[in-house]
């Protein structure tokens, strides 16, 4: 078996497995390694370089995918001759870790103050497992079929006490609609919703991923621009709409939680318009100061908002599920207009969702998280207060998995800066309507995914960055 | 605790747990149950009256949901007082079993020829459990966030060598991207394409899902009729579309395997007119005669075919995971316009259908497949012979998991008697764009979830129904 003896630098910011594949790629270019030779298994490989399996996976697939090897299944990776190339060249630039977007797997920042990630050290990987046994083992047929269109209806029957409980929404299960993301809710609200003319306020910045999904189903989206608590009403009125989305929970990105007067006002503007509210409240779970205000949909007696929440951050991104509350008025035309679509969200990790929620464990779970981030949360902004002082500004800090700061440096420099030091932050331009509106000087910076230690460190490092710049 | 003796008739039509919900309920609306009771538990209740544990708990749940009941954690189900129902009357309707969507879990009858339902008897359950119990130990930090928004990188790789070996399609991972089920394959391709004016022709009759899908993107169908060897070209030509829906390797739902020559017509239609074609490829798996014929795709010389996949019937509905192959040229567009999308289908399950398809699970899995549904297949072509000779016309029957039967019935009458035999096949009619074109006398017959020895109950029962008609 060929030796491979790479030298594999933990400290550079490229990913361990692009280290790999590239000393692999250029032996074989040069010929050290022949064409014909079977590459060590992975096991084998990731003991002796004592990396993760991982690693060499991904290496390898990243050869495999640019046909400078082939995996023959039971006998290994194998080399293949350089002259012929088993994919187009193309495809280089969309393999693993070189494409570059939002959701892939990008390169890992020792520090990725990633707004998406979650945190993975508190979740209970062992209750959850075990509901998704114990419906794999049930053998009922329905958990294997296509389902309902609306989705489980257990999980629908457990998520409409759930959201009367933590959210004070009453709905029945059947104004429940199960989806897979927000996005995807936003979709299928776009078709069912074009009979009021394709046309949509929504908040300026806000979040650019349902913006487009807006924009793709032909809608044309009208900028609502906000105030220091939240939407501008008085924008809102004048634009002259039947549909907004907003997110008063916790405005994305801004982060301000819209107050109680300001939620009667946005509803009696519907109410007085006629309109739809589309109420995204996609991390409400958690709220680290003030009192809890209710949902817009609790505050709603005319069945004026068109709720929307989501397992992505309370529970995990990949489940890949979230929910509409529709107003009653609208089911009927739902289950007209959309009734044939087959529910997109798998029944197999819907029914184990159900199991979680009637067991108690997602109760327990968003008790323990709330906690859990708060600590985070606390973390974060002593750790920011001890290394910057005044010298940047935080907004929105009253609740969610990100924050925003204010530096007096330009975005993109100090996002460069940051990552040599080997931390990640985000630009905010993106949910700006119109680029060049954005505050040059904001970068956002989300906290779910790194422990407190991380945190720290990461901001110190950041500090350092933005001294240099 | 209290002792419940409902008379369950298996031989009703009403499912079992519809039955003991009935009974429930009146009785505590007649008093015979007071409020305060706690029922018995699903275990002893199933054991007490025979019935599955579903049963039990599908009643409970109904009983839950219209607020007959409470469910308390670790205490049971109670009996509420009647004077105060916990959930809105109209959720009645939404309820368990009284729910008539397409995609619903309807009440069973005996003998159920439902397209859509698949084989899973022969349903590798070990490995695909397996795998995913694989995933889930992993721990890998990808797998539990969004995941790339084109689908798991390993799944694209070993669906790019599949579609290679199995249907001649020759594409890199790149230009696959993943979707959950072929309707949200469809929705992202009308929101990519309306760049061409939202118009598109479909075989008539065709796919009402699909169908409907354009419609609610605003699109226009432009029907084009079948000859007896599949989609009329020349009504395509006089269209003027830009943009074809087509199901060439078994069109639905009449079944004709589109032979080479119109095949090669219908991408010269294309190229001619710089048109995009859909090819739906939805069960080509499953071949019964003649020689097999190579997918438009691959015959696709000038990119102008976009080719859909779904393992809703090569493998479980319930993974919601359907795939597109973008030709070369749309990629880039893909990225633009729909890059900042979350993917939909959920990592969990794509990093395992990953590696069971590494693994060659899935390779083994079709082989198998082909076989079981060959043999059903000829077990239902027999059948009917046997039964009705030559009184009905078979039509489709060189591939797929069902086939449409012309009678000299109307379908209504026809699906109603059969019914009341224990037999449930299905009307035509939707998938005709304008209703009153269908054939008023043929009915669909799906074979993929039924047993042989089924098929041939089923069939003689379908007879009996026949002959009293």
């Amino acid at each position: 078996m060929i030796e491979l003896t790479p030298f594999l630098n933990k400290k550079l910011n490229i990913p361990l497995y692009i280290q790999l594949y590239q000393y692999i790629k250029k032996e074989i270019e040069v010929g050290g390694i022949p064409s014909g030779t079977i590459l060590p298994s992975i096991r084998y490989l990731s003991r002796h370089l004592h990396v993760s399996k991982n690693t060499v996976e991904n290496a390898y697939q990243q050869l495999t995918a640019e046909g400078y090897t082939e995996s023959r299944p039971r006998s290994g990776i194998k080399v293949l001759p350089l002259e012929k190339p088993l994919l187009p060249l193309r495809q280089l630039e969309g393999a693993i870790g070189l494409d570059s977007s939002r959701n892939g797997e990008k390169p890992a920042a020792a520090y990725d103050f990633k707004y998406g990630d979650i945190d993975l050290d508190h979740f209970p990987f062992k209750a959850w497992k075990r509901c998704l046994q114990e419906v794999l083992e049930s053998g009922e047929p329905g958990v294997f079929m296509y389902g309902e269109y609306k989705g489980d209806q257990g999980l629908r029957i457990e998520l409409s006490k759930y959201l009367f409980q933590a959210r004070g929404v009453r709905c029945s299960p059947e104004q429940i609609v199960i989806c897979s993301g927000t996005q995807h809710a936003i979709g299928l609200l776009c078709q069912l919703l074009s009979f009021r003319g394709r046309r949509v306020a929504a908040e300026n910045p806000g979040y650019d991923g349902v913006r487009s999904v807006f924009l793709n189903h032909g809608y044309t989206v009208k900028p609502i621009g906000l105030e220091a608590d939240g939407i501008d009403l008085s924008q809102l009125a004048e634009s002259g709409a039947k549909l907004a989305y907003v997110t008063p929970s916790h405005q994305f990105p801004y982060g301000m939680v819209l107050p109680i007067q300001k939620r009667l006002k946005l509803l009696e503007w519907a109410h007085l318009n006629g309109a739809y509210i589309i109420e995204d409240d996609y991390d409400s779970e958690f709220r680290y100061q003030g009192q809890p205000i209710p949902s817009l949909k609790a505050l709603d007696t005319k069945e004026s908002v068109i709720y929307l929440g989501t397992f992505s951050k309370s529970f995990l991104p990949s489940v890949r599920m979230s929910y509409i509350v529709l107003p009653a008025v609208l089911s009927d035309r739902f289950r007209e207009k959309l009734g044939r679509y087959s529910q997109s969200s798998s029944p197999i990790l819907q029914r184990a969702m159900y199991l979680f929620m009637k067991e108690g464990h997602f109760e327990r779970h968003i008790r323990k998280m709330k906690k859990v981030y708060q600590e985070k949360h606390k973390t974060l902004i002593s750790a920011i207060d001890k290394h910057f002082g005044n010298r940047v500004e935080i907004v929105g800090q009253k609740a969610g998995l990100h924050i925003v700061i204010k530096v007096n440096h330009h975005a993109d420099d100090f996002i460069n800066k940051a990552e040599q030091h080997g931390v990640k932050v985000y630009p905010v331009a993106n949910f700006w309507m119109n680029r060049d509106d954005s505050p040059q000087k904001a970068v956002m910076i989300g906290f779910g995914g790194l422990s407190e230690k991380e945190i720290e460190e990461g901001i110190k490092r950041l500090h350092k960055a933005w001294h240099e710049c």
